[in-house]
């Protein structure tokens, strides 16, 4: 519980709610007849509404960006370290928005939410939506809340994805696109992770084919697998190496197979506290996502050629200890728009944390990602 | 099944057993009363039985090395490119013997084996074997065969790190350490892989504690699960690229959870198979061998000072590609020897096949392990 909170935080938080009658088609072939969205907002909108960053959230994310929801509230939204007072994301400067996209499982229609035709769970039935989809919804959110064109469109991992979809998708509606730690679609090795934690989740007894609801259980050992192998591949060997290095939790081998190494202890309370807050159903939909995010796809497989469609301008970020989605990705994502003849700004931060590092206020990053919001709030009249 | 065993093949083999009744200490506190050791043998052991190489398998393999047991066999033993007349290790002139592990699940004593003094699987009851452990079966193996000193002790991966154990706790019994892909400890990210796969196993609601073959079941999932994990990271992210790509099994995209990517093919018909072949309690047994490998903790943490014991010449060998035991860490086993004043030839071998290269006839690496082996079988006097 923060006994006061910071005063470089956006402090006390509510999340709002619309509900959308118009009924949005999907990649699938499918359609979604209703749907809601939560989302939270952080700073003032500007008289002229030039002043709106869309923040768009990754696999284990959520609406719940910034700030707090109570004084009971142990911690933080997830990109605190950026958004805020005076953070890279000036909340005195920007008026920040962040839905929880749908399939999640934090309010917005998903797979843990009421079908109204069948008065059922989603569960299973929830289509597979892809980060197309998710930035179709924005744009109608967008629309809702009288934001014609964002100031940005700023994500991390996934949420970059986003981003890019967003610049390729609707040219006209955003003026930078902010791309960090993501990669122009993912690798077999990728995908091999991502089928892994599927296969873990779906192969749980307790999966029941997605109806666990149902059942009043969830795949606790299946989602928990899945997370911990998530954890594996956010950080970097050398900051495992850091964080734990070969420390052994009671000081001697026990030669039975309960903890031994700190690592151990570290992922299964990681795997736990997932399986309390998160939704088995929206992490198979989030990897699938993931798997099936492929701008360049729909151009001829030309990641360039899809950029040319785009008019924002890009900040790419990457981090030299990311293997997930390593910097070498992320360059891809740079020559395609150059290639494209788009005007992009490109850091390399050097960061042992791994893939992790986009959500740490590492100096070198909070500085470059600042100054480059810092330009984009004088280019659209930001207070 | 080959239609002709071909020529450089050391041909049909058949596994012996032998018998030890001389109760073994081991590194966990606990005795094995008695065991048995399977194992192959290819080559003739010389009149002066100076030319004998013991083969040290991996966490998957067993005493099968080379060779085919009938003439229906789809595939010969696991170091089939690296073990034959004509081949680096030269059945021509070196006698070569393979033994299954303790701990094993191929006809060693292990936990898919009777427990004498219970008349019932030992299953959970087999004690956590250490390389140590298997270093000293090792050593009263070939104190029943008569060979007092090998001419080589060779190993990749789990076995590089049987042969550096050798050579520190048998200085005079071997002429020749062979470390290939291997690491003088496992780091926090290779510990952490080898706990989501443990407890992929362990919940496994078939797991019943280990004695699942009372129960007439296996954890097929957990062991599925825990294969498909190992071979992502036996693989390099380049090689998994160059055989999958992105390529999609039936063309397009399913919007489902079936197969959809090839590499996601793959990865099930991996675990499916392993589950065929391989036993859970071993799994676990081995995974717990590679995270308690650390030769140095027994020499105040220094790898340097435990190789001062050694009396044995190093041949080091790793794949640029290998991410699961990179060349960094090779090199820290070079440093060691090094700082000790032990004679060390080093080998860093370009190859885009990762972790699993060590089992490839790549031709850089099959010279340069040839030309060590030749010189090798000179020395001692190797027909």
């Amino acid at each position: 519980m923060p006994e006061k909170i910071p005063a470089d935080s956006v402090g006390l938080v509510e999340p709002k709610k619309l509900h959308f009658d118009e009924p949005l088609p999907l990649d699938c072939g499918r359609t979604l007849d209703e749907y809601d969205l939560v989302y939270e907002t952080y700073g003032e909108l500007n008289a002229a509404r030039t002043n709106a960053v869309l923040v768009c959230h990754a696999l284990s994310g959520d609406h719940h960006a910034a700030g707090y929801h109570s004084m009971a509230d142990r911690k933080p939204g997830w990109w605190e370290n950026c958004i805020g007072p005076g953070k890279p994301i000036d909340t005195r400067r920007f008026h920040v928005v962040c839905c929880n996209n749908l399939g999640g499982c934090k309010g917005s229609t998903g797979p843990n939410t009421i079908n109204p035709k069948t008065g059922r769970h989603y569960g299973p039935d929830f289509p597979i939506v892809t980060v197309r989809d998710w930035v179709r919804s924005q744009a109608r959110l967008a629309d809702r809340l009288g934001i014609e064109r964002w100031a940005a469109v700023v994500g991390g991992s996934l949420g970059g994805m986003q981003a890019m979809q967003w610049a390729i998708d609707f040219p006209e509606r955003l003026a930078h696109a902010v791309v960090i730690a993501a990669a122009p679609r993912l690798s077999a090795q990728n995908i091999a992770f991502n089928e892994v934690a599927r296969q873990a989740i779906l192969s749980d007894p307790d999966f029941h084919e997605g109806r666990y609801y149902d059942h009043g259980v969830v795949p606790r050992r299946g989602l928990m697998l899945a997370r911990m192998l998530g954890h594996i591949t956010y950080l970097s060997d050398d900051a495992m190496r850091a964080k734990f290095g070969r420390e052994l939790r009671e000081g001697k081998l026990n030669f039975n197979f309960d903890v031994e190494f700190q690592v151990e202890s570290y992922l299964r309370y990681q795997g736990r506290a997932f399986v309390e807050r998160f939704d088995a159903n929206t992490y198979l939909l989030m990897t699938k996502a993931l798997d099936y995010f492929d701008p360049a796809a729909d151009y001829g497989g030309s990641l360039a050629e899809a950029f040319r469609r785009a008019r924002a301008r890009f900040l790419v970020v990457s981090f030299t200890s990311d293997w997930r989605f390593s910097p070498a990705r992320s360059r891809e994502i740079v020559k395609a728009l150059l290639d494209a003849d788009r005007d992009v700004t490109y850091a390399e931060i050097e960061a042992h944390q791994g893939h992790d590092a986009f959500l740490m206020p590492i100096p070198r990053y909070v500085a470059a990602f600042g100054a480059y919001m810092q330009r984009v709030a004088r280019e659209v009249g930001a207070p």
